[in-house]
């Protein structure tokens, strides 16, 4: 905190500057740059031997992000991106036609007096503080942040599926996709018995040798050494991928595959690939988004941890906790609060986790005692209905769910009557109706809002959405939650953040979380909200017709350091053509 | 999220919907109709005998939903029920009389152009969307979760005590208040001697069974078998509540009993037969306050979790924190983040939990260890001073605490010097005055905004408060949080949740809690919330009064889908004779 | 909750109050004369001996609070005190002038009629409700808590360094610095050998004597007792600071003290002394800061805590996050929602802590394992660069940082590959340089009102800081988060709360704390909610410049009853020149 102390000394100055007034429409060329180095899409690998091939002839990535030995075809692009760098700049960010078409005519007026100037922030705080603009490559620390731009990453991988041009990854998405993105390191060459890997990888990576030696790899009469799951050529080193895990586990490996929509099976493919929400944002941005949703779909051992493996850690909670947390999928919290939870935290250490997971075995259950019974690795198949997390309405006690509630009924009878079972699945069905109600209330607030133009700013002010479209987000587009109207963002929080957090917290037991925690009074607070927002906004729409001010949305909702940064203004009009979509919810590229 | 693209397509039918204007002065009667399935008020039984032949009488309530087997009664109530739907939707859901009284005088002006419109949001979306409007019974996904209203639950077990008419709970209450509303299954007749039990119930419920036989009740050489705490007689079954256990364990039964108002001998009947705040929401929402209220008052197996019923478990923090946690009592988590807490995580596994908690035996306390000295079962013996979970303001220091804090003092010196434990209930003073005068601070603000009428919404314009009255929240009425203006709920929290937060902070030493976690920093923020909208509703008011505009609140403040469950709708004037009031606090119902 | 009931009784009488209008300038005498209550520096001690007689020399400062046993000094500065009390009160808080210079001229206008009244809250709600006004020292309980003044402490001990004059700390603090402010308690003389020590206190504290038996101390062949840490004389005992411990551990204190600006070695020094920022608000609201703060630096035992001094403790995670925790300081809560964190949880009851912290003996690293790498005690050794806790932008990836981050990478090699360690080390500089965009995008915005004038309030309306000074805190001043406009603090937050999780989560692997969790998406809503604000307060204003009222901000934003006690307010004119100050960032007084 200190370091704002710093610039005092020249506050004096910033205070003469007082009359200036200044721009915002930086164009951030740099971060363009990247996001367009696409390299050429690389076929889905449905072999290791035509893999070995492929990754012979791709380009390797290197260690170091300083260096860049190799050649072509990466610099042949940037050749190109230098090229095309003046013309981006002189180019508006989006089509002209398409803003003009979705831009109100506004008359000049008091509202329409918002400063305006050519420098950046950067520039003005430079000039004020004295302190350089980047990026230089210095490592200089930049005391305010403001005046620096930064360097950008050397190297994207481009996005797979038919979004794909539209997007790219940092180089971390080769470890949770490695049958898509990894390509071996280049530096050791030669052929390796699983003997000699342990020789090198003891002084060179002595924690996981010690976790495989004392994992059932190791103590199996035919031991699954290093070169099972790696290969033996070195240069042609693999990541496994379910794929390979599959070859011994096919049981696993079916249930893990066995998932529709929804379900492990599909985490990565509908977060990038179907509908792609998540590219939405700087691919910097959403490296969380996917980096569970690849694990999810592509990797084992996101529950089974390397390189140990251990079935007792995959019965515990805290690895499904990784990804099943937070905001819109409070799972693990939930468990955690409830009765069930506290147990096990107090008493876990406690149990023999080496037992299956039987009533008799354990005090209380665990993720994996209720979503995978018997070890099955399909959780969808005990589903009762996909209501989207929880966002979706649907009537829980209906007859078509009988069957699926009573399989649920039947894993709590280990310890508790099947009355007692019911009665909490009915509290559920009735705090999670009683929240949409309070959703439902606000929305009805919001649209009222939408349909009298009250909005602030009304969606044709916003930088367009991922599609380039210019659409209401709680209603037809994509649920966006960072491009949008401070109401729509609460209404969309009570829907997405607390609906589900309702649900889930009736759920696992976690009654507090239903109720105080993250939830009824929560939405309470984000209700009361929305109206005291809807009554500004009305009240100063008012005032302004009565005195004449026709206002028109200030131009930092639609551009700024960061909206620059956002995927619809990348978009050609035309890159999306909605009608031709054949998934649900998709907005399909034209082909 | 990606529910949301679905209705993409139909996005641009919504668009040229935009000229429409909505009302939504929706009754919900079906909801409605729950509430006032009154069953005859069950007297609280007194013996087990008589208990039984209650039993008997009693209509069963069955396990499944779907059907209604049993006769009478609760049919003969869905006649009434039904003849008085009609009515019900042609009666305003509050007296007009009561309205008018308190509704100011407004003239139509630029503000009062609100929207209006006979449809619902349901029908307005379900037009737009083709989403049918349910709700059917049909188990059909609602994707946005706005057409559908939801079958309502088939049954609600009736209010105790002299609010017992105003409210009701779901049937979850049976087993977190089972003396008053238990009733046992009948689906299997026949006596039935423990061993008999054992065996059916190894099949049926094994985790109980091999908890119950670790147990202590397993190991003494009387057994405390099934039939010991359940009865033999399986259509008489009954579920022990304290009065059970207390016949064997008379010393901690006359703790647990020996408690005043705001200790866990009157948890529940605080919260619903004395001073029925939580009932103002509608059943399903408040179903955690209901059960950690129902299980402390209730039941011994909140803390001793059943069927092993360790010692060990309840003399672990856990257990306490499923109730003393979160927002307006965060106990535990102050206990968590201190140094007690944190080596208690890391260390407790090589503890012995047999011993007795003595500071010899356990490097930190644990809740039990400070707050029931010796295994006193009366842990409000313990207090200083009953501040309201430090909602009220007391000199701690005063010379009438000093032998209360002197006791405390001592439970420290198991490892700190009485001068240390002595600073840190001086620092825990300071920091709660500090919080103090911010609140107050705030509440100076809200007040001036209620005096001068500028609240906006002001009480008159909200719905009625549970007693069916029109009270500024902060002052005269209950403490509302979910039906109050927004700078009244921002007031409310800096003291609730955040002047309580410092209290619990300090007194459990999670130093971090009192300052940035929860405490005097989040109590800032509040504090410039507050200021920022009372500057933006004086500023708004000072507007609309220079141009001539009388602003009148929103409807939607008062009325709206989840507004129009609230209890206050439900009042008719006259239920509630304040003046008649005996205890404190309590809006007294008329004899 | 119950207890807002009690007034309802009143609550008539105060709406009849309806029309009172009040002020609320009330001055603090109470607060503000221990605030003055200095006593003489004490000096650093440099040996034991001196130390000793210097104990003998000071006043000692007694366990009760009530009584007042030893005589001189303070009861001088008591007297003193009394008569400065009726000059305070008639004097105004800050100098007439300095407010002059910077208040505003405005007009008498329409926004101007703010209620002015001469009573305090406390007045007024006495009158509404019949309690009384304290504090009379009785313990009675406030039940709205607004009537209540409180009887202030009785002793506060002197700030340290050039600041010093300026604040005081609570008496707790004796036990945070014990160098400087502990002094022994009298009440017990003699000298004792450490047997005679452990008669007494295996009665007085045997939890202590019982964890002193379990350390390392207890079992070598010299042992380590009482006596060695504390001395001989009871009243002449010593807490051990890190020179005490550093006797015997040269090595550990060596690193200990070996650290730069921003490590333990400085921890409190510039909290405090060097760029006093915690200390402008009350002693008894930054008791948090002054803890963490002063155990780093002051003491071994924040670590290794007594009296069992666990070198397993130690390794473990959780007394590094009794400090590095929440909003700022995020490193606990990123670690424990990572791989590593999780797989601690789960299974470090396994392992077996009194062995190396190396790969092949824990599965997962710890802090220490990372940060204090083969037992290193300057744990900034391993740092690569001073951000400020992240809340300054530096570009990571430059050559500079080359061998550090490289040291980085080789920790990670005990498990992972050092592509996978550059790859994150990359997706943590990317999504940090995102969120920077984000943050600059709303200082933009901000920064354009305060062009403007429409910050509400501007900082001259605002309470001075505690230089005295009216400046933006975004940009000059001091990064003041509790005494700005709503929007400056909003957008602080996006730096200092936000920016800095991103970061924090990144580091330690924990990826949805930086984007759904504290991260990304959290700044999304601080960004709209900045961006919010600023179009209604360019509203407004455009509203009031329409129609020809200038608005003034409100009196509440300088003055309240938390407000008058903040430092700006109690400094005199010239207490600090700017241009004399030598060291980074500080505010240095005049010599």
């Amino acid at each position: 905190m200190y370091k704002f102390l710093k610039v005092a000394v020249v506050m004096c100055l910033f205070i003469l500057f007082l009359g200036a007034q200044f721009g915002f429409r930086q164009v951030h060329a740099d971060a363009e740059i990247n996001i367009k180095e696409k390299k050429e899409k690389k076929e889905k690998i449905s072999s290791k031997s035509e893999k070995s091939e492929k990754r012979d002839a791709t380009a390797e990535i290197k260690d170091t992000k300083t260096e860049q030995k190799t050649a072509t075809p990466k610099e042949e692009k940037k050749e190109i991106v230098k090229q095309e760098k003046p013309e981006e700049k002189a180019e508006p960010p989006v089509s002209e036609k398409q803003e003009e078409k979705h831009a109100p005519v506004v008359k000049e007026d008091a509202a329409d007096t918002h400063p305006k100037d050519a420098r950046t922030i950067q520039q003005i705080i430079s000039e004020l503080t004295g302190e350089k603009i980047g990026p230089d490559n210095s490592g200089d620390v930049y005391h305010l942040g403001l005046t620096a731009t930064y360097t950008p990453p050397k190297e994207l991988l481009p996005g797979e599926g038919k979004f794909g041009k539209l997007f790219s990854f940092l180089p971390l998405m080769r470890w949770y996709d490695p049958d898509h993105y990894y390509t071996p390191n280049q530096a050791i060459g030669g052929e390796f018995t699983h003997g000699e890997c342990l020789m090198c990888h003891t002084i060179q990576t002595p924690g996981i040798v010690a976790q495989w030696k004392k994992s059932k790899h190791a103590a199996v009469e035919q031991v699954v050494g290093c070169d099972k799951c790696h290969g033996n050529n070195h240069q042609q080193l693999y990541m496994p991928s379910w794929q390979h895990c599959g070859e011994c586990h096919p049981e696993q490996k079916e249930g893990h595959r066995g998932g529709a929509m929804a379900s492990h099976t599909y985490a990565f493919h509908v977060s990038t690939i179907e509908a792609p929400w998540q590219i939405a944002k700087p691919a910097a941005e959403v490296t969380a988004c996917a980096t569970c949703h690849g694990i999810a779909e592509n990797r084992c051992d996101g529950c089974h941890t390397r390189h140990d493996f251990s079935l007792a850690e995959a019965r515990k909670p805290n690895n499904c906790g990784i990804c099943h947390t937070g905001l819109d999928h409070y799972e693990y919290e939930m468990y955690r609060e409830s009765y069930h939870g506290m147990i096990y935290e107090s008493e876990q250490h406690t149990w023999d986790w080496t037992k299956p997971m039987k009533p008799e075995n354990y005090k209380t259950p665990t993720c994996a005692y209720c979503h995978m019974r018997d070890g099955e690795h399909n959780a969808q198949k005990f589903s009762t209905v996909n209501s989207h997390m929880g966002t979706s309405l649907v009537d829980r006690g209906a007859p078509k769910y009988k069957e699926a509630r009573q399989s649920w009924i039947n894993t709590c009878k280990g310890c508790h009557s099947p009355r007692f079972a019911a009665d909490q699945l009915e509290a559920m069905d009735e705090a999670i109706k009683v929240s949409f109600t309070k959703w439902r209330e606000a929305m009805k607030i919001v649209v009222d809002l939408y349909n009298d133009g009250m909005l602030d700013p009304m969606p044709q002010d916003l930088a367009p959405d991922y599609a380039g479209h210019y659409t209401f987000s709680l209603l037809g587009g994509e649920g966006r939650m960072y491009n949008v109207s401070d109401i729509e963002r609460t209404a969309f929080e009570m829907l997405v953040y607390i609906t589900n957090a309702v649900y889930k917290a009736m759920a696992h037991g976690a009654m507090y979380g239903a109720t105080y925690g993250k939830g009824a009074f929560l939405q309470d607070r984000w209700l009361i909200q929305v109206k005291a927002e809807a009554s500004k906004l009305r009240r100063i729409k008012a005032l302004e017709e009565k005195v004449g001010i026709k206002h028109k949305a200030y131009d930092f909702w639609k551009h700024g350091e960061y909206t620059d940064l956002l995927l619809g203004w990348k978009r050609k009009p035309g890159d999306v053509d909605k009608a031709a979509c054949k998934h649900e919810g998709a907005d399909c590229l034209v082909e």
